[in-house]
């Protein structure tokens, strides 16, 4: 996939982020027309996503349960992703429904399939009114992501402040559909004050099967992890999507974790954060992305409100894998270190050192 | 730290690395005096340092090794640490080995007391001559290398071409001190055509104490592994060491790779490489980098030869794991699932996951 602007669109426009800080422009006062110049051509998309998930905390595949009949054969081969950037407003939640159903019917009238949306963009970012806004699962966020995925035919992906029936409250990544509600994960490595509201989940990453390709979700922080990337990657994400809230003053960790991510794996990294700052709330990074398999960003936004699409194809991350073979020597070796399933373990090396111990 | 010129200094001149390839001038006709603004105090270095390695595959620390009878307990705060940068050329042992003395008198005049070297710059980088130029250790490289840095007081990082006892050839991790030699490790993780030349060694990583910290070692395309680099973390280095021979055309990998593991570690890297290009050989990439703990560059070189170094220290280390705390999340944790050491398991949350599928 060459890195011009012949793959991406940018909606949107700029007048947030101002550095310092007092109440940010929060939604589009007009918008600029989308340019594209490469139509992606219609998926063949045979149905809903399915959700894989594990049952057993010891980390295997153990179960993988269909939710809506899909033959998982069908994948498309080139699709557009995009990256939706909100400054949500604390409380206001109706109007950050409503702007991210404007950014996502027009990326979906432009073609768009995969569609994530900033970490706590329906409540607002504001850690002190969490017990407050969180919700349960269906939700009116859920179900009002639900039907615009329905009337738009894309899979969303974000992530909610979500109370289970016991009362216990997540960070939780939230895919939906066409066919409504695909999959809940929880954050489990949860950044600084966000220890004290939310529940840390059971395990780190969330993967979806989608007629797109598998998509793996991290939520912000926990994409700083290399281990929870690799894990969804083995275990076949080919689009790692990461709905985040990403602090400003580590805007440089952003850039570096999203771009190492898509590299040491081979894979799509759609990272899509909140930009601005609310009063004397925390200063949002913004620079929301789409990195190739390669590493390299296909499109970054700045500090602006809006949204920027990728067309992204099957063939690019195989070449990726190919071109430097980190997952195969991984699979190759069987690991970093020799084990008892090793083909052909060289005992002599480990001889060698310990002669001159 | 500061990232400032106030605590790097840098040797060496430009005119290798032109893109149009062709014969390069490989060695410095003159060297500018070395700039140093900050004298680092001389360490209270008790002795020659400490090999540790593992006997059993398996992968826990089984062994310390006390080779020189060292009391690790003295480890300095702050030391200069330094990265050399050579365009070795094949089959030139003598000329290869008499620059990198140069450099090395050089740096430790200014007060370096780590300095890595590229990985194969002895011999030069030509896989098709590894069989002729593997050399076995104690051999001509470790012996001159440990007499430069019992001359010099300095400890020396690099790989070199090994034949082992039984004739097999690996491309080895060397470590040597002021005592002679201290560790030999294996690279793992071989690159491209390597893998016909080389035989993989059984772990990736090395990992040496010494009166300056621990050091982690991983050999050039090994470093790109999130893996390797985090084992040897979690092991308890705090300066990774990476000889390299990166190629040119991948520039960018290099780049991202060696931010991204000082990042995500909480740990100091410094990647020494090759730079230019001999004949029709491989071009190199040149921009040895020490990496400060949060991941970002404290002093890079262009593609001349020559040197840099930085003082470097543990309180910035500990700083930047407090800040972004990867490491102790891990920990505390135990891991990106829950397994059954965990303190606190939420069993709920997977209840939730299943309760949708």
């Amino acid at each position: 996939m060459p890195h011009d602007a012949g793959n991406c669109a940018r909606h949107g426009h700029s007048g947030v982020g101002d550095r310092d800080g007092g109440d940010q422009q929060a939604w589009p006062a007009h918008r600029r027309p989308a340019r594209r110049y490469s139509r992606t051509p219609f998926p063949r998309q045979t149905g809903g996503p399915v959700l894989h998930h594990r049952h057993e905390p010891g980390g295997a595949v153990t179960a993988s349960a269909r939710l809506l009949g899909v033959d998982t054969e069908a994948v498309v081969d080139t699709f557009d992703i995009a990256v939706v950037q909100t400054g949500s407003r604390v409380g206001a939640w109706q109007q950050n429904i409503d702007a991210v159903r404007s950014e996502v019917q027009a990326l979906a009238a432009g073609g768009s399939k995969v569609i994530v949306l900033p970490e706590l963009f329906a409540s607002g970012y504001d850690l002190d009114s969490i017990d407050t806004m969180a919700e349960s699962v269906p939700g009116r966020t859920s179900t009002a992501l639900g039907a615009l995925a329905a009337e738009t035919d894309t899979v969303l992906v974000t992530a909610i402040a979500f109370r289970d029936a016991d009362g216990i409250v997540f960070d939780s990544s939230l895919v939906v559909g066409p066919g409504g509600l695909i999959a809940l994960g929880h954050k489990r490595f949860l950044w600084d004050r966000e220890k004290s509201v939310f529940t840390p989940g059971a395990e780190s990453g969330l993967l979806v099967s989608s007629p797109f390709g598998t998509i793996g979700v991290v939520i912000c922080y926990e994409a700083g992890f290399p281990e929870t990337v690799r894990d969804l990657v083995q275990r076949g994400a080919d689009v790692i999507a990461v709905p985040s809230a990403f602090g400003h003053v580590r805007l440089h960790v952003w850039k570096l974790l999203t771009r190492s991510r898509a590299l040491e794996n081979g894979v799509v990294v759609a990272a899509a954060g909140l930009t601005g700052q609310t009063g004397d709330g925390p200063r949002f990074a913004g620079h929301s992305v789409i990195v190739g398999p390669q590493g390299r960003t296909i499109v970054e936004m700045d500090e602006s409100v809006g949204s920027v699409s990728a067309t992204v194809t099957r063939r690019e991350l195989l070449d990726a894998r190919d071109e430097i073979p980190y997952l195969k020597d991984l699979a190759r070796l069987g690991g970093i270190t020799e084990n008892d399933s090793t083909e052909n373990p060289h005992e002599r090396n480990r001889d060698v050192r310990s002669a001159i111990s």
